[in-house]
């Protein structure tokens, strides 16, 4: 392995509150269940395994991502590192499916119209209206956005939020040479290694990525991986994918 | 009260470790008891029962601060905000007690030289050796400091690392209108409480900064106080000042 190869760590959060009801989330902020707080504090516990201690960490704004990290850096003990959040790490907004249940929306819309909403590059689910009590339309956290602020997202939205601040505060922590963590969801790490892996439109409605397990990536200088990304335990990372891949099944 | 006062809390770290052990701890990174982690939950809930939600989030580099801050954030519901930490923020380093028991240093070294180790302004402990256990001797977090880490401190030193934090990182802050959380520890926070209230280095010896408990101030353009600082819990907040001043009296 090349001596230079920038270091990588995604860590999608623990199970959710909403991850355990079957609910599609987005940007609501719900909290992690004590199920996810123990698979954030094993994440952290990988880490330190393997010597691979992040040097800085990049988090979303929703509380699942930040508590998962929080707990996988005091297992890991690097609480001290600097810290920067920001919305674009967020999850996709799911629009008006945000707070309804993927098997009832699976039953009432049935299972091509649940596949496109959830896999589909490129097609987002109906707007979410201000008015919902699943909109964060007026959250003190997302004032710089104003009007501007998603009110539903496609993959491919999250993609094209993504990669500035992947480019302009990612990018030059890795070329300084640090371990980068980047604690974030299902999507926003989807758009990720899209990006990082050249996955095409269509391949990545595949990928799946299971919660609390650290994946981590080697980078060449031109920013692509060096080898496949490699999750720290791979056998519970088979057992957690398919499960994502499942959802909607559940009842 | 002026409309334009900046708002400023402060809060010192839950019961640690080396707290309920009465050890000298100074830069030694030692974790919250559960006693502490429940003091830390609890001044979150202060702030929120006060309206008095942070929009900023500084702390030093030891995970009893830090680990304050994510559970008192948490309670409060304000995990998103934007987080600094700094090395400036602190403890006292006590040099050669670092690790040692508090009522032990009093008996073999009298209630006088035990008192001036403690509370003088300008005298520091002596120097902790480097071969120490209890040294940060190459501890990467204080990297950047190279060989001008401290190895000892009196309140006067801390005061004088602190400043250029407060004035160049704190201040700014305030001024956007922001309200701004310092999480960290008695003595860094004794440091900052005589800067803003103008303490004698004589009357500062008197002064004691209980656990876990928000201590907010409003300060007016000139960053002085507009009036004393009011702690959320009073009656609390009383009950702890003396039991920190009683710390060594213990066995």
């Amino acid at each position: 392995m090349a001596e230079t190869a920038y270091k990588l760590v995604l860590l999608r959060h623990g199970q959710s509150d909403w991850n355990e009801k079957n609910l599609f989330t987005g940007w609501v902020d719900v909290p992690l269940t004590e199920k996810g707080r123990a698979e954030a504090a094993r994440g952290g516990e990988l880490l330190a395994q393997e010597g691979l201690l992040p040097d800085v960490l990049h988090t979303s704004l929703l509380k699942r991502a930040i508590t998962t990290a929080n707990l996988a850096l005091e297992t890991a003990d690097r609480q001290w590192i600097p810290v920067k959040r920001n919305w674009r790490l967020n999850e996709r907004h799911y629009g008006a499916l945000q707070g309804k249940n993927k098997a009832e929306i699976r039953d009432e819309f049935g299972e091509d119209q649940f596949m496109v909403w959830r896999r589909s590059y490129d097609t987002a689910p109906p707007q979410l209206d201000d008015s919902s009590e699943f909109s964060q339309h007026g959250d003190p956290r997302y004032a710089e956005l104003g009007e501007n602020a998603p009110r539903t997202e496609c993959l491919k939205d999250v993609v094209e939020r993504l990669l500035p601040y992947w480019n302009d505060q990612v990018v030059p922590d890795l070329q300084a040479g640090k371990t980068v963590l980047i604690a974030a969801h299902g999507n926003s790490l989807r758009a990720l290694v899209k990006h990082l892996e050249g996955i095409s439109d269509d391949d990545i409605a595949g990928l799946n990525i299971p919660t609390g397990i650290p994946l981590y990536y080697e980078l060449g200088a031109d920013l692509k991986p060096l080898g496949a990304g490699r999750y720290l335990d791979p056998e519970a990372a088979e057992a957690g994918a398919a499960a994502v891949a499942n959802q909607g099944a559940q009842h």
